[in-house]
């Protein structure tokens, strides 16, 4: 994982940099507006995967599949907004860790997209106690990059 | 087109049938909410297109295609949410006529879907002209839904 990590940060970085010189947020709320979308359905299609997790909603293959796509999607675009300056201030929860301590960041969003990324693989073959274990690194990597990088 | 939108609301039905018995929202505010998501998602990655086509920007293959991919995949996303009950009502511009008019939504929106995912196809080739003329149809395409389904 550590390795898989490594190089995802490489990826990230170059796409970051690449993507700035086209896509660059006009003002600092545009990114906090962005990011905070891109959470609303990371968590929304995250629940929903947590509900057969947790059992109280039946295992479903394809549903779970399904969300766990969109949340491997979802989980590769806020980086950008993440880094927009000034976006860690105003209606926004994001500390300014990111910036002070971008390197780790971009290890913590590689570790989540490689993770997500590992659910949705996870979820195509179905075997569903591999899935709980997975959804479960998932959920940590959420919580990790939270609780550094959240007020 | 005509009768790839007419499979497409067959598949849009039949999926958002299925998807109801296991993925409602709670309430019509998290509905909306995440509606209101999508739709900053699809507005963001459609401007940084928009900017290219208008020539504001230098037009480049690898970018446009991954906004018309981010726009592809959302354009999937907001109909169960239309389509949840009260979600008309509240902090948002949809109109009653989401149920009224229920399967002129759904082809409405189906259109979209094909007409997005045409246009992330026609990305691929990176023939510049014809990319403009499909990013005038998706456009032509949200015009549509918003005219008929927005206060």
């Amino acid at each position: 994982m550590k390795a898989v990590a490594r190089i995802t940060v490489l990826i990230l970085a170059v796409v970051l940099v690449a993507g700035g010189a086209y896509a660059q947020f006009a003002k600092p709320e545009d990114a906090i507006k962005y990011r905070k979308s891109v959470m609303v359905l990371i968590v929304t299609h995250f629940k929903r995967m947590g509900a057969m997790v947790q059992g109280k909603v039946d295992y479903d293959k394809p549903a779970f599949t399904a969300n766990a796509e969109v949340v491997k999607r979802m989980a590769t675009l806020p980086w950008e907004a993440s880094l927009t300056p000034g976006s860690d201030e105003g209606d926004t929860t994001q500390s300014a860790a990111v910036f002070s301590k971008k390197d780790e960041f971009l290890e913590t969003a590689a570790t989540f997209e490689a993770e997500t990324a590992k659910l949705a693989a996870t979820s195509m073959d179905g075997d569903f106690e591999a899935i709980k274990a997975q959804f479960g690194v998932v959920a940590q990597s959420c919580k990790a990059c939270h609780n550094a990088f959240r007020k």
